[in-house]
């Protein structure tokens, strides 16, 4: 399921302004398969499928959806945006992609294209010189329109309803296992509006020290940690936030490390202006918790950026200097992950705007006695 | 979810033939990815993520799991089949990956790897000449082990049972949509013991002559074909079958026409013996739809291999002159599509053995009036 179809204008202006950036690095042809740059310019999405349907955008001619025969009937047709290419059965798809890109020397491909395709075209294209396409859509897509910043804030309102529910204690942790909870927020991201479960990671206790743990059979206790990590697809776009709640009442090194992570983490939301770079929103988190003496633990980024996919440009990582722009939007998550005893994580999507940052995620923020 | 981890000393044994293909086509280097090769070879499978996961294996040195180090946790060491490698989140792994090749002179990639990772390789590996590596996986993941065809029969058997309610009529069809009757079929999967849905394709009347159709709102009648194509995964292996069910007494037209399929269908199974080319199969079940006169309507190949993917190696197409060998299981599934009107499908996973081909899937063939 990809994002709703758009008026064939919205889907006419980007591919105006991707090949505006083609022409500012030199790209000839860009090649998107499977992922979201290819819905986001034309409302179709590739099924991740062997028959390969791919979207070749010359810089100075229509762009051509070659798509298997069987899945043709399925596609939206744009007119003006692209012309439309079924391929039979019995015929070599990336032979066909090959004959259209005429004497390009540089062509750009789409991140999440399988890889198979690209040997073949490696074979069929020798003299080419490769690079990715998220050179020229990612600025685009970072860069969040009025309508797209509604569809984030409403996936993000739908996820802050269920963590109001887990602070209120009206979804049952102790005595479950995490991986009952983690079906429960499951159901209740699909109940809440969502088309898609992305994750739902429940950690309890020590499986709290690992941020990408897998929920299972582990009972939750009395007096423990409990991170809940969750997310789905909304009408296209996604949402993700982080709450802990403490079964019981909160031991102290948890209740003053989770102070020092609080306020690394709005210290994270309050850099995040329009022309601070990314690497310096992470070091503003950072730098809380190493003054506390914790800065060993947090063993991550601080964040990634969010839209038609979980993960996307912007990275809120040292070493990526880019400076943030409005409209785009990102994760703020520090943690801070002992191992063998708890981990906790605090997470809101925040947006740059004109007037400052502003969170998508609006529940309460403390680390909440249930 | 991938497959159960086994024990070091298969995916040893794998990794030796592995090696021994490599050195039959002269491949100096195997890297795996996200995809089925590397949980076949390690037990592990790779999170689809802009961090980077790849299994680097030389010919003639131990392999190397270069991961996140936000994943390194989840992995399940195997001493002796791969050194683990985890990276920080300001290192760049591909960088890493490509210290690790050595004067690799070829190299082949996983199919699903993204190509981003690829490109980015290219830049590392300028001289390299790129492959995919199902030239020397593939060949060992064609031919299954009696343990997976084990895994393949239950899975098959699970799915039989809900086709055989579908053929009782304990699934109510008429005034129900199409999408409330696949998502019906959905957790009828779950509940046989799948642990992962692929898909329930449900398609009414003229909606069946899509062989893709996405099941929607549109209200299941009295007196149309009914087309039910689903599958999910169950302990890491796919079951996939297609069956039809007519909503009143079978008009004229789709009876004959369906006698025509069930005979195509039976042939194709029958062709299916080790040693015949996989193109001879679908020519097999072809001619008996072309000698019908329907031939014009069966628009896509007989079948696909199937294993821990959905679709994989051997294709059942024209084109593809690989003999069957024992072990290999893949799909029967011919069609007829009569554009406007109606569409039938009639799908079996078969085995081909040392005594003749084997149906996984043994629900009622004919077209059931419910």
């Amino acid at each position: 399921m990809g994002p709703p179809t758009l008026d064939a204008s919205v889907y006419l202006d980007r591919l105006a302004r991707v090949r505006s950036a083609m022409d500012d690095r030199g790209v000839d042809v860009v090649m998107l398969s499977v992922g979201h740059d290819l819905p986001y310019l034309t409302g179709y999405t590739a099924m991740p499928l062997e028959r390969l349907t791919m979207l070749v955008v010359p810089r100075g001619a229509e762009a051509t959806l070659v798509i298997p025969g069987l899945e043709a009937a399925r596609v939206v047709e744009q007119p003006g945006v692209f012309e439309l290419v079924p391929w039979a059965e019995t015929q070599d798809p990336t032979e066909l992609v090959a004959d259209l890109v005429g004497g390009a020397r540089t062509i750009a491909v789409g991140d999440q294209m399988w890889a198979r395709f690209l040997v073949e075209l490696l074979h069929h294209l020798p003299d080419v010189a490769w690079t990715r396409a998220v050179d020229v859509v990612g600025a685009l897509r970072m860069s969040k329109d009025a309508v797209e910043i509604d569809a984030l804030a409403a996936a993000g309102a739908a996820v802050d309803r269920i963590a109001g529910e887990l602070q209120r204690g009206e979804i049952p942790l102790v005595g479950r296992t995490e991986a009952e909870v983690s079906a429960h927020l499951g159901r209740r991201i699909v109940e809440e509006g969502h088309q898609k479960v992305n994750f739902a990671i429940v950690a309890a206790g020590e499986n709290a020290a690992s941020p990408h743990h897998h929920a299972g059979d582990r009972v939750i206790r009395p007096d423990e940690i409990v991170l809940c990590d969750f997310g789905g697809t909304m009408d296209g776009y996604c949402s993700d936030t982080t709450r802990c709640v403490f079964t019981g009442e909160i031991a102290p090194d948890v209740a003053e490390a989770y102070a020092v992570l609080h306020a690394a983490q709005a210290a994270g939301v309050a850099a995040a202006t329009v022309g601070t770079a990314c690497e310096d929103v992470d070091r503003a988190a950072r730098a809380v918790i190493d003054g506390a003496g914790y800065g060993e633990w947090f063993i991550h980024r601080t964040g990634h950026g969010i839209g038609l996919e979980e993960h996307e440009d912007p990275y809120i990582v040292e070493g990526n200097d880019l400076p943030l722009e409005a409209g785009h939007a990102f994760s703020i998550e520090p943690g801070i992950y002992l191992p063998g005893r708890w981990g906790m994580r605090l997470e809101d999507i925040a947006v740059a705007t004109d007037d400052g940052p502003r969170s998508l995620n609006n529940s309460d923020h403390d680390l909440v006695s249930v």
